[in-house]
């Protein structure tokens, strides 16, 4: 984004939730550096992505505040004063969405309200972008899938996603608290949740080869899927926080460069320098909600908001495998935080 | 529908949330003449539909077993041994649902957890119908709304609706929980609430009419909308439970002949025998979630399930208000069990 748009940000109140996990803390250590006054609320379950050593390097410029959206006190005491709630809390494993259902409802659609109610009560004027997800859109009709593709969640998660961006635009539309919606697909980069394959096939890929462990791929590995960079969903983020063209909106993310998975998986090793992996079937719980091929159209962004996608996947991956192999200790070592 | 599919009801085991309400108590009274094991559960929460009057007829057939959804202990208890569960029970006020968002969640979102989970755990052979509502279409993009229009709510009650909806069909998909939905437009008829305004204008219409005073119309009265007499609401469930083509499916009701309201009050006085209508403005809590005209496009059960609505406008509304001219005592006087 140009600087001018940026300075924007600066002395601004910052509200992130789930500001300790991968996407949160790449924008707050973003936000950092623009001089704005940053506060991240986690509740650092440990099987979530919340990692105090995500913001590291912006540790003492940002103000952190242990606890969770599912605590209507805390949310209407932390949304006061704030111009901006980038609100990203939620439980993204799908699999877990159907071994606990109440959990996902609780954290994906209940707080989303108890956040909504404390800013229409107590701060009205802010401006709140939510962290929705492709996964509502279930298994593509068409591709690329665009934002009017129907609704058609495959899992639990998807359903309840489905109610939380809905609260805020209808927040939007009937209380005038100003909600942009992004539907994420696959981000990845540094600072995701490697420790395991429970948020992303992704980042236990980069963990199995940072520790030399062949990548498991599901199926014949076939399925496309398109790969947003943090950097690139940090800067759509700050996007729908600045321009009030987007209140009320929903915008899909997408790359331009749908990739199977065995490709991806081919790729990593290349530029890994080594390594492997081994196709596997697809576990039936997983097969179940899975989504076949899937690539999203993000031209209305790039035309309403001017967002594109910048980094290519080769040079996004690089950098995310070249922060594991350093900081791998802090993700599944003795010193991870999780 | 033919007599020999319903003989299929005969001492089979139904369980009807929300059974002491509208459409509850007619299903049930249906279901007792065809000899079915009928238990209704209803909270009779005193702002809700259920009333005990309305299953006067069967009170010595039926079992009634007062509980909340919400409460999910009894639920796990009650679906067992159940075939058929109707899943009526809601919180079904648009404006409530912007006062109190809370409640409308638990009631209509996290309960139909409960009872899916209750069903998956303790029933997995039951067939569950789910009465879901046009709302999760919002101001309709075309008109008649066929099942593929997108869903856009305007309101809170549509949001949960809509997850409500996408539990039951994502149930059926993962966990082979068989699951149909029917998604209802304006029902009338013997046994709704009108004693205020709470859940339908209708309502309040027939209670003003019978009560000699003016029926009040929102606005310039022309928004076209479609009605369906109770009795053929009750026929499309029966269809969703005993056709195994519904299973995970989702049917739109609707009727051949949408009016406007002012001809429906029109309709109504002349009725009625006399009466009179005032056009007063919309009151601004209800304007923003007005949807404007609607329609719905019935095709999809009338091809596939071979529902068709029988009762025209006239002839329902007369039955109508033949009932609460004769009953009105139990649904706003002294004897009003809410």
């Amino acid at each position: 984004m140009q600087n001018e748009n940026m300075m924007n940000f600066n002395s601004k109140n910052i509200l992130i939730t789930g500001g300790l996990g991968f996407i949160g803390s790449n924008l707050a250590i973003r936000l950092a550096g623009l001089d704005a006054h940053v506060t991240l609320v986690d509740s650092l379950i440990p099987e979530y992505g919340g990692n105090l050593w995500n913001i590291e390097p912006v540790k003492d410029k940002v103000v952190i505040n242990i606890s969770d959206v599912r605590d209507e006190h805390s949310m209407k005491y932390l949304v006061q004063g704030i111009d901006y709630v980038f609100n990203l809390a939620g439980q993204t494993s799908h699999l877990d969405s159907m071994t606990d259902p109440y959990i996902d409802l609780e954290i994906n659609a209940y707080s989303q309200l108890f956040i909504l109610e404390a800013c229409r009560k107590h701060n009205p004027g802010v401006k709140i972008v939510f962290a929705g997800t492709r996964q509502i859109y279930g298994i593509p009709e068409y591709l690329p899938v665009d934002e009017k593709h129907p609704f058609k969640p495959v899992d639990i998660n998807g359903v309840n996603k489905m109610a939380g961006e809905w609260y805020h635009i209808v927040y939007n539309n009937i209380y005038g608290i100003r909600s942009a919606v992004l539907r994420l697909t696959n981000t990845y980069g540094p600072r995701m949740r490697v420790k395991d394959a429970r948020q992303t096939f992704l980042g236990i890929w980069i963990r199995n080869l940072v520790e030399r462990k062949p990548l498991p791929v599901f199926g014949d590995g076939k399925q496309l899927r398109d790969f947003n960079y943090v950097d690139d969903v940090v800067d759509a983020l700050l996007r729908c926080a600045l321009f009030e063209e987007s209140n009320g909106k929903v915008y899909n993310l997408g790359a331009d460069d749908p990739v199977t998975l065995k490709d991806t998986a081919e790729l990593l090793i290349s530029l890994n320098g080594g390594g492997s992996y081994k196709t596997v079937p697809f576990p039936p719980d997983r097969k179940v909600i899975d989504i076949g091929d899937y690539y999203g159209d993000h031209s209305k962004i790039t035309s309403e908001l001017g967002w594109l996608p910048k980094t290519g996947l080769s040079e996004g991956l690089s950098e995310t495998l070249e922060y594991y192999r350093r900081f791998s200790l802090h993700y599944w070592g003795d010193g991870d935080a999780a």
